[in-house]
């Protein structure tokens, strides 16, 4: 039988479209008439809260503060680290006055706001803030004593970006950035390597995302970088989500901006640091990795709630007892503690058609539903549908036997998405051993699966590949992925034990 | 016997420069080198974490969902609404370009980075949302059954202060700001007010600072308002802080922004708004409400360590027996709950002076300081000191007693910060009755009390009081300082039941 989608088109059928529907449909965030810039609309800013949260508490159990610098960054900061400054150059957002004069137009009688009081030197928007927390690093050291310095900032930033994409690509996005300098190099890349291992685990445990880890290659470098680390992502179309970075800055900006100290050797140094970050992209992937053509499927562990439950109320007479005893169970549930919080428990007493209703809770990925009319109150029973499993499947079940497995149940749905993300990657990966088979791998216009191939070249022969092919090579795989026999580079034909992986990506 | 303060300036001395000390002092905050732009260190912004936690589960229980709403505000929106957009005209920040171009200096061989890409239509960094949110609002807005929407967001504004003051004034701050929208003005006005109650409430109970909650009158009004409600503050020199304002702003955003809706009755209609806000300024009120010549004093309850144990260890044969049972009473008074969160402890085990390591604690205002050595272990007693009492003050209690005592000791401080300000607070409010009476108070550059004074005079006779004695009404309060019997106005001699509070100001 034929079953009408809330979604269309379906991804099938357009994949792009199909993302921009179930965002709309889950009523998450919409684009604004700033150009690029989004409104996270509560039920989307809801699962940023819960990313955060977690986040958060990961980050103060490696030994991070928070803390909070300023929003602009002055133009002769850029110009210290000359290869960052031109990574940011082409999406910056300027400001160069900091007064509004009002003009009466005297022939429309409108009054119109003019740009006044130029400043001497302007400011961007800062697109990320290793120079202006740089800055601040370089105050706070004398010794190093004084070291090491790990601090954290939620925040705002902005880059221009040309071709916007709701929550993946936009021109202002929230995020965290993470900063921290360091009395030697060894330390800066512990610590590199050890907020790369906190974005894995949270992305597979929180966001039920499996992600590669890896290494990018000199061409996909943060600009200004060492080495920078990477976990990307496969969604559904197989693409690449970047989905979080931390970057091995070296002594580039301790440099640049002076970061020293007196070592223990009463020498002075400069201070290696790091940073590191995620952002409100991680919802776009999310959307594009489990959400399925009736709309979003939310990891139970950052759904804003995490069961509904829908009271039938056919009959006027036993109404009001429906409501109570769905309420009664709501209180019961939310008593229950899910990965350290209370379940997060909705009762939808709102006076508008049950069919309207259900489907609206389908379509903002809520994992549990739960109906209860007038023969389950009778039988102590609840109508149970998971958002993982097929609209039309529903159990019947003792209200007791939901109550004692509710959080079980959420964790069931946690990783059952989980398992199905990394079977659906892992089927996706292919290696390959030429240049033929990658050029026919991409020569498609269609999705494609990412390529595990020897590479050699250069960061020369990488760009031109990429841009020929429109791919990018997304990272050199860390663990087995990585591991490998000498073989000869798809391009160059030298002996490498180097894997990199291509696809195209968002 | 003469006591070394560990603030210098003290407050006698010097208000302001004290103020200034502690802050640097408690290493909450610095400023940095953007133009009125302040770095919150991670004290500072532990502190701010703490206030957004407790604030944020009042917003919600009181019905309100989060969102994030664009930076950049085009100029375009601000021209819609005269009042406001002049209110805020000489105080933004405007974005002009949104590129920057690398010039190299042929002599010097320096790069430049030069703006370019100019904007069509500019846009000002959000000095506050109302503009930006009501386009939200008018697009969400289309029957009385999408009313109300009652929206919080945390984020940062700015407003190019041209005499910044690090927490209580600065060009970039950060705040939270609530936005509603409602069917009948009933309802937006008891959104105002309910709001303006879980301010007075979050000030009294959490910061610990009591406010005199009362109505703005016309030419204090925030720019736009129909009727602006405060809660004002007066700290230690006698002056007011404005600590959080909620405005009843009519139908004229809704009028200015096209929120409309479709009636009951099938008519077209314009919603109701209302709008409130308090900042990081709260961290000035709470350091000028309780602080003292030895630092900051901070309430209990958002204090970002409650207790600090100080390990004493004369003998190296006994210091790690004495850390470890330091370490396992800091364990065992973390699993107690002050308020629904573990009590914070910590444990400084830093290898420096006894003496430094207390003053620091002192400096930093953490509620309460434990002292463990040798012959406290032996005696099974704990050494503790009060940040609310003089530093030299100690009692010698059995450990058993602090671990029963711990949140029963946090809420006796927490209330003992708040009937000391509440006794100053009232000590210096006098009554006059005479224009003659309210010049003689203010005659003088010293700290001033607050008058409350029959008033009837217009905005116009209130701007020129205010400017020439640099006074201002603080507001027309509430309660019973506000119910009198008829008076004679003290500027115009007219009858009058109002009244109101004259005060110098931050």
């Amino acid at each position: 039988m034929a079953q009408q989608n809330a979604i269309s088109p379906t991804r099938a059928e357009n994949f792009p479209e199909w993302y921009q529907q179930v965002i709309k449909a889950a009523d998450m965030a919409e684009n604004s008439e700033v150009r690029g810039s989004m409104v996270i609309k509560p039920w989307g800013y809801a699962i940023w809260e819960l990313i955060q949260r977690d986040l958060d508490q990961r980050f103060k159990d490696t030994g991070h503060t928070n803390a909070y610098f300023p929003l602009l960054i002055p133009l002769s900061y850029l110009e210290k680290e000359a290869e960052h400054a031109e990574g940011f150059a082409t999406e910056c957002a300027v400001v160069t006055h900091h007064r509004l004069e009002a003009q009466k137009d005297e022939s429309t009688g409108k009054t119109r706001m003019i740009p006044t009081g130029e400043l001497t030197e302007p400011y961007v928007i800062r697109p990320t803030s290793e120079t202006i927390i740089g800055a601040a690093f370089a105050r706070w050291t004398s010794s190093y004593r004084d070291l090491p310095l790990k601090i954290n900032q939620w925040c705002n930033v902005m880059r221009w970006e040309m071709r916007p994409r709701i929550f993946l690509r936009t021109a202002e996005f929230l995020w965290q950035e993470g900063h921290t300098a360091h009395e030697t190099a060894e330390e800066a890349i512990e610590e590199t390597h050890t907020m790369h291992k906190v974005y894995e685990e949270f992305q597979r445990d929180v966001l039920a995302v499996p992600t590669i880890p890896g290494e990018k290659t000199e061409a996909e470098r943060f600009p200004g970088a060492v080495q920078t680390f990477t976990v990307e992502a496969m969604v559904q179309d197989r693409k690449a989500i970047q989905a979080g970075t931390s970057h091995f800055l070296g002594q580039n900006f301790a440099k640049s901006q002076n970061i020293c100290f007196a070592g223990r050797d009463n020498t002075q140094q400069f201070a290696w640091t790091s940073s590191w970050g995620v952002s409100t992209r991680m919802i776009g992937t999310l959307i594009m990795m489990h959400s399925d053509d009736d709309g979003l499927v939310c990891p139970p562990r950052v759904a804003p709630q995490q069961v509904v439950i829908i009271p039938v109320t056919p009959k006027e007479d036993s109404r009001q007892a429906i409501i109570d005893h769905c309420q009664a169970l709501a209180a019961t549930l939310r008593q229950q503690s899910f990965h350290g919080y209370p379940v997060r428990v909705i009762v939808d007493t709102r006076d508008i058609g049950g069919g309207a209703k259900k489907w609206e809770w389908i379509k903002k990925g809520v994992p549990v539903r739960i109906e209860i009319g007038p023969r389950d109150l009778d039988k102590g029973s609840v109508c149970l549908q998971r958002r993982d499993q097929a609209t039309n499947e529903k159990s019947f079940i003792p209200e007791s036997e939901l109550i004692d497995s509710c959080t079980k149940l959420l964790q069931d749905i946690q990783d059952s998405l989980l398992q199905r993300a990394i079977a659906f990657r892992d089927s996706h990966i292919q290696k390959a051993s030429s240049l033929a088979e990658l050029e026919a791998n991409f020569s498609t216009e269609g999705d494609a699966d990412w390529l595990l191939v020897p590479w050699d070249g250069s960061p020369d022969e990488e760009e031109e590949l990429a841009k020929r092919l429109r791919i990018s090579i997304r990272c050199i795989p860390q663990g087995e992925l990585g591991t490998a026999e000498p073989a000869p580079c798809i391009l160059t034909g030298r002996m490498t034990t180097r894997r990199v992986l291509w696809a195209r990506s968002y």
